[in-house]
């Protein structure tokens, strides 16, 4: 299935965002484009690359760009992640599969969320099937560590017998974000025929997601020292927290605020960035998401010391737009973005972006214009 | 009674808004919404939190949050107090009666306005009644000292005898700031049948509160003298007046810009709060109120060194909506918010919230977007 | 005539212009409203002060405030000045002779501009007229140096003898600045009957107002010493030029930028305010128009060092919705509003608000938000 | 052909491209108007003028302004040039030549498009044809240096022989800009009998105009020596860039973002030009184009260090109303309001400008509202 926007193909992720706000359901739409509270934080992610700026270099003579990047171990097609995201099949009948599929073509990493609907062996036969040969591309799972310590423990046993490369565990969620949207529309449970997948135990009954307001580093330490995976901190905004990171053991930072459905008020990924990188100091690769909506805006996120970033809600619009060809047509487009993003600033690799291309005071903090609204807030109203 | 928001309970303390605004009479509505002049500094209340950026900590494990906050000798269940308002009884029958018992329900402090339209007698033995026996809350009295000293000092002493716990004198009000939509709305008097319960004299008569222009120092160093409770000298924003309230032997600072309701032009109070707490030096607490409508702009406010914060037309909101219940579920709501925001910020108790939660320039300044609409500004019209 | 808005008083400034609005001419009206060129620096001058904040002192017992103040010799009731503006007669039948009349009964000083509709022997007389005795309050005469010496010469004579006490020479018209309304509304002449009746020479013939590139210092320089009347210079916005400006004999410099109908893209007077005031190292009294709305505007550019400052298109408004009297209810409006921020800030005096009320970052520039709208810009359409 | 406007002449560039909407195809009027990706730095473009501030002098006595300008060997009448924009005939069906006249007739520099419409050598016959005898004014070429090296040599030649004073080598694009209108348009074209009529080969053949991402220093360097024209490199941005090109011989670097073109996200050319004009330091003019719609954002360019300004869509604006007379008329009125901006600034030549006039904080980066709309997006849709 090929997206369509007004009979033809969409050229942006805004075109494709426009085709799934009209195919979902308002209340399971409110679920993946809401965020917390006042959703000051979901604007502020938009807004933090909308006002950023990068100085070009030019006659650098780069010739054909060259995408791929080395993250723990794995290939990627472009340093363009797939976020965790929920419940897949609210998107697309297949679900995680079709999701699956299109990642695998597009040759990148998909992270499954522990709160997939399909389960994680459906996933990676699909992502396998997908993939040609070896090329590139990997499964992450992402995890909640439960309190019931031999749940989670089989949990990690079932990511690497299913072939995922690297446990992303989310630790900004001791309790769940307030996301009005959610309660004003009594989205509180999965519609009849869809549930978390990888939390059926035997005898068929699905276990609700805990969130763990007792996790602590600790605990953290204790999953590194239980699994072979490298395991990556997702959702880490300040510095301190960072550090501690990788003091701990943690094989990546990514630098997220869970696309401002947790705590409403926090800044911008890009934003808390630089400092971020700074206290890692290159000792661990550091991943963004959250407001990446552009090639250009992965490029500035690399010239700021990112190495790679990753997307979350745009593969649901793919996914609702058009199946495993709209996640696909997504992640193309984002290719398609980054490789002119790179030729048009002079840099043959994402990676070579330096520091330098942010010019001092060319990167807007996300609250310089707190009543702002962003180029896609605007257009048509649903 | 409990409010209802087309058809569910309100989420949040925008949605209380729009209940209570559909609800009051339009002069009533902009008494309590309204603002001084060009209402700069009404709008700059709300867009300095909504600019505001809080960097979270993680995976603390720090369990059950305790928002319990003693201040002044009191144990409140959280530190959000209700700030004085005047004229309940334009919002419910029941009047500050009906937010008492709301209050102590809350389990926090009540601050009676002298404005009220019930009896501070009426009110203490509603806070009473509703308050679990030595369940946390307490209530404060809000004082205008008035020329003539002895009817201060029998005030004073109504307080003190109704069990009040501490004295917060207004010290933003020597003459009355000119709220435009009360004169063009001709709201100068209350409605026949409510007056000011507290001025009324043996004869029945009801005096008018006098706003004093001549009220100086000495006057409230004679004030603190004249009693055994604490006195809370509220509306101060300038850092030079914060180091005199100490001096003078205050017991504690309140920064408000009342509403923004007196002076318009002047700061929001979180633009104003790191200069006083600095010049208060943590010799006495600090109490915020202006623009609070989020559990995160407690803790927000509370980074910066605020000891808690107030919030005034929320409760009125809520009190409209819905009377004693409303105003309950009004604090419930803060109190969950700020619970979620203690737990996704990584901190306990709000106490705990340092100044490095609020990175360098992530704090916005409320004047950076002068023509700037906040949140609440939008929507439905009246 | 009492202006009247939707059947009531009006409260504000912006009231009045919403009367005025409704009764001029459409291209009368744009020609007052109306600014040069995109009219950046017109919506400027008002962000400048929407923007900024003053930080009130409390507990200072000011008592009744004291509003007189002593400039250039004369007493006036407030530091508000009536800037020159031109053709008054657009505005009401009577002109200028109506607004002296209703400056006069305020107190303050009135500078006719050289392109009154009267002549200003009777502008004078008015003024006398209607000024109680020895009352505060004088008439100035706003001049543009003409090419023709003998002619600028008899004006300033003129002026003397009318009584006017200082002269006020426009410094930022080398030629007439690109106002876009007028030249769209073919606004290029009077109206039959209406004439600058202070460029007609004794065979009734009226010359026009020269813009004259030629003027320079030194032109000044003999003015200054060709008349015994203080010489103010107005438009000067680059401290060298104040600098300048002091060192040639002025007795006044006056911060504008024409109202933003000059050169546009300059910044606004407030903005400008601070530099100038340190170059002129308080040797001679700085005054500031352009975009003075509300008394606390008044208040803040005096914390910033002006000694007094300047409405133009408020006056005309007045003039249009009710001739002599809405003038004086203008006047009264400012005069009460700055009553009250005085008291509301901490002094008794305007000329007592110091630096410190102004806190570091606490102002705005007024091009902090170039797409921003301000208050007044809302509402009616016309 | 003389363009109007509502029954009148345009008294501004915004008028003109007013006029020209209404009269271009939609695909076309998108194609002159639209940027690359969100337009997020065709919206900075015009935000850094709406924003910048000039401070002006006064009593200079500057007199008759000339804005007589050298520039590589050239007068010019001004230091307005008309920058390389493609495909005239889309905006009247003379093209180029049409353009060649208005210009040639305001006596400044057209720099002749690779992509235009008509043959460099009609468009110089038009061009001396329109110009009087040895006035102002001189064309230019613009190359983009094509693979075939021959090809491109043959070209410069055809410049030289054409009488071509200077070439104007584009340097910012290696790959062509993600136009999104002209995706979503479908206008991927010219429409039958338009042709890039300068690569036209001698069997009548159009070739296509090629990207060339491997165009580095080197063939910039060989460009150089083979020619005996200046060579002007267009498109640098980063003050690194602009270094390399005068080691590298450039006659003149030209700051631009092809228009907002090309890689969406950066800077505006004003923003840029600072750090440029400090790399630069003084070996070689500094051109600028990029948001320049007035004549006093030419001053504001030439304040801060450049040497002379461009304008491309407003040209084809004109072009678009009125053919030549179009083009004529807003160069006639960028000067006009250059003459105007100068005599108001105090300056008698715009090279006199000093970076003084731009007080410190008096240029706003274009980032400062990432969500604010420019006077020039309002009004009328289309």
């Amino acid at each position: 299935m090929i997206p369509v926007l007004d009979g033809a193909a969409p050229v942006s992720l805004a075109d494709m965002r426009e085709v799934a706000v009209r195919l979902l359901e308002p209340a399971h739409r409110d679920f993946v484009e809401g965020g917390a509270g006042d959703e000051r934080t979901l604007r502020a992610n938009a807004l933090a690359f909308e006002g950023a700026r990068l100085l070009p270099r030019v006659l650098r003579g780069v010739g054909p760009r060259d995408l791929t990047t080395s993250l723990l171990g794995d290939v990627l097609s472009m340093p363009v992640l797939v976020a965790p995201t929920a419940f897949h099949r609210l998107a697309h009948p297949d679900g995680e599969t079709a999701t699956a599929r299109g990642v695998a073509a597009a040759g990148t990493v998909m992270v499954v969320s522990m709160a997939a609907t399909r389960t994680l062996e459906d996933v990676a036969a699909s992502f396998e099937d997908a993939r040609a040969g070896s090329a590139p591309g990997a499964l992450w799972f992402q995890l909640y560590p439960q309190p019931d310590a031999a749940f989670t423990a089989a949990l990690v046993r079932r990511a690497e017998s299913a072939g995922c490369r690297a446990l992303v565990v989310t630790v900004d969620s001791p309790v769940l974000g307030r996301r009005e949207r959610d309660l004003r529309n009594g989205f509180l449970d999965l519609p009849p025929g869809l549930a978390c997948e990888n939390l059926r135990d035997p005898t068929g009954r699905v276990r609700s997601i805990a969130m763990d307001d007792t996790l602590d580093w600790d605990r953290i330490a204790r999953l590194r020292d239980a699994t072979r995976l490298p395991v990556v901190l997702k959702g880490v905004l300040h510095p301190a927290d960072a550090a501690l990171a990788v003091e701990c053991g943690a094989d990546a930072v990514w630098v997220s605020n869970h696309g401002g459905r947790q705590l409403d008020g926090v800044p911008a990924p890009l934003t808390a960035l630089p400092a971020v990188v700074d206290a890692v100091g290159g000792r661990v690769p550091v991943i963004l998401d959250g407001g990446v909506r552009r090639g250009v805006d992965a490029l500035v996120a690399m010239a700021l010391g990112a190495d790679a970033v990753a997307v979350g809600r745009p593969v649901v619009w793919g996914l609702a737009a058009g199946g495993e060809g709209g996640v696909r047509a997504v992640l193309d487009l984002l290719r398609a973005e980054l490789d002119t993003a790179c030729a048009l600033a002079g840099v043959r690799r994402p990676a070579d972006a330096t520091p330098d291309l942010i010019a001092p005071d060319l990167i807007a903090p996300d609250l310089i214009a707190p009543g702002a609204t962003v180029r896609a807030d605007r257009g048509r109203p649903w």
